[in-house]
């Protein structure tokens, strides 16, 4: 298995992701890595892990992306960067995922630029896990961020491809599936969650997964589904709120744990509870934003990503190429084109 | 100060209000109530707090508002139900604000209806309190869901609402709002956030606060900015999802301290500094929705509020009277509209 690795553009730079890489291997023997970016800088690093020893091919990309760097200029002007490169190689087939940890606009850009939609995809979405109440301790929303709009034929791919990546990336049969709502009927309003609801319904017998229907903010670390439907507007806004909120509440438990010399004390005692808490709500162990919709996944890192977070989005990036997802997803999701246009055109009839 | 409160409507019941009115009571010799519901149940339940003896004039209403009523039917119907009542003795000038636990959108289609909206509002809205890492301890952000569509001359009055409700509430001088997006350049694309940004950027200097551009998510919580402005939609989702992550984490927390002996012995020791932090992040402690932009502010308790929580809301009743607050913001917003139509006509002429 051969994954796809950018090495530049991340906050930390690529020595964090080559001792992510290590990490990763050391783990895992199964994973060979492409690398892109400045040959001769990428040669140093990765000489020094010897876990990495005959696991690694060095692609040089002589520029980078940064995380000021316009998509569009990238797309016009980006041919010699590492992040080109990563994709590129995913493209001709010489690996099976792309991970980076780069600027996110850029990499969707590029990305639908070189892989293209999959056939009947109009929006592709980014997904992320999020830490839930629910057995398999996470729960999957999409769309946090490819795109600010999304219309009922966009939530209906969305719900499409969220189940099918809960049932490959978190080996759940039936996934339950909700669309993102506010709480009164009397909101329940904007046209196309109306429009949406209908969609979704109507696929969920031949897609093979339940939808619960609306749900609401609270639901997204909740247990009433597994796949949170948005746009990416409400999705980034959700996410970004629930990251500020925890860390906040990490922060708060800090300074209560150092308020006294005897809370000081207690801290050391209860330290195997706080690791055990702080294990479950660490963002870095759910590193990793999946592009869906494309021919090839994408992963996207956290720019901020330590060793710890590259690894774990390489071991995310790893789970979906070993469970064959992106040929599930595509004949998914062309299957379903027909039954969308068909729907929709009912839809349409209807009113 | 008399304070108007709606006894019915809440999950638990009248006995959970009247028990919130005797903690109040007993903190603050300054406020009166005017007690809405069936007048012999609220007698009993009145006559056993000794705190209230000679504070409370009830007045009988025999219907009752629930969770599931509609908006429209209530406004239509509801003439008999403690929650019109409560609101026709701010609409009366017997009291100074109304407190309900009761069903949110009945609330705000009858306090449109029997307060009507202050001249220049073009839509209400429902301002929230957030902890937060500002020296004041929380950030206020509206509207978090009393209409889910908001234009820009929409936001520009939440703007200069959330600025009065920070000033008069939170005793900021110059507080610094921020309007709320998704973080890529590119994605700054909606129309009209692209619309409010020079609409209030303009109004800043006039209306005594600073604005710090657009925020994101994560700033919610934060200390870039002390009001969040967004439509209802979004603030319902974000409010939701806020509140779901802080009880995750808090459910997370108490399982880590169960997991072992050692781990419960661990808990013990570290109570006070636990109870230090729940104290902190505490819904209750600051329970109270605030409608702004009707002729009487109204806060909207949360319809699971115990007696702290009520009390909470009371407390915030009362600090919203004593403030004058409600003068301040007609004067504002009176002031603002002028400032607001010619800007739009401007911006209009620029596009």
């Amino acid at each position: 298995m051969r994954l796809s690795i950018d090495a530049m553009g991340g906050d930390r730079g690529p020595a964090a992701v080559v001792a992510g890489m290590a990490r990763s291997a050391r783990k895992n023997p199964d994973i060979d890595f492409i690398l892109h970016g400045p040959a001769e800088e990428l040669g140093r690093l990765v000489a020094r892990r010897k876990q990495l020893a005959d696991r690694v091919e060095i692609r040089d990309a002589s520029d980078v992306v940064t995380m000021e760097d316009k998509p569009s200029q990238v797309v016009r002007h980006g041919k010699e960067t590492s992040m080109w490169s990563a994709l590129d190689a995913v493209r001709a087939g010489d690996a099976e995922v792309c991970v980076s940890c780069g600027n996110t606009g850029a990499l969707m850009a590029l990305s639908m630029m070189r892989l293209r939609k999959l056939p009947g995809v109009n929006r592709p979405a980014i997904a992320v896990l999020w830490p839930s109440r629910n057995p398999q301790g996470f729960n999957v929303m999409l769309d946090v961020g490819a795109d600010i709009r999304a219309d009922e034929k966009d939530l209906l791919q969305y719900a499409l491809m969220g189940a099918s990546y809960a049932r490959n990336g978190m080996g759940l049969e039936r996934p339950r599936i909700g669309l993102l709502n506010v709480g009164t009927e009397e909101h329940k309003g904007r046209s196309e969650l109306k429009a949406a609801h209908e969609l979704i319904s109507e696929a969920a017998q031949n897609a093979n997964f339940d939808f619960v229907g609306f749900v609401e903010g609270g639901d997204i670390p909740g247990e009433r589904c597994d796949v949170i439907v948005t746009d990416g507007f409400t999705g980034n806004v959700a996410l970004k709120t629930g990251e500020g909120t925890a860390s906040l509440i990490g922060d708060f438990l800090r300074e209560a744990f150092k308020f006294s010399p005897l809370s000081r004390f207690a801290a050391v005692l209860a330290l195997t509870s706080l690791r055990r808490l702080q294990k479950r709500i660490d963002p870095r162990r759910v590193n990793g934003g999946v592009f869906l919709g494309l021919n090839g996944p994408v992963v996207k890192s956290h720019g901020s990503a330590d060793a710890m977070g590259v690894s774990a989005a390489i071991k995310l990036a790893y789970q979906l190429a070993a469970s064959g997802f992106q040929g599930k997803i595509a004949a998914r999701v062309a299957s379903a084109v027909s039954l969308a246009q068909d729907a929709a055109e009912r839809g349409t009839g209807n009113v």
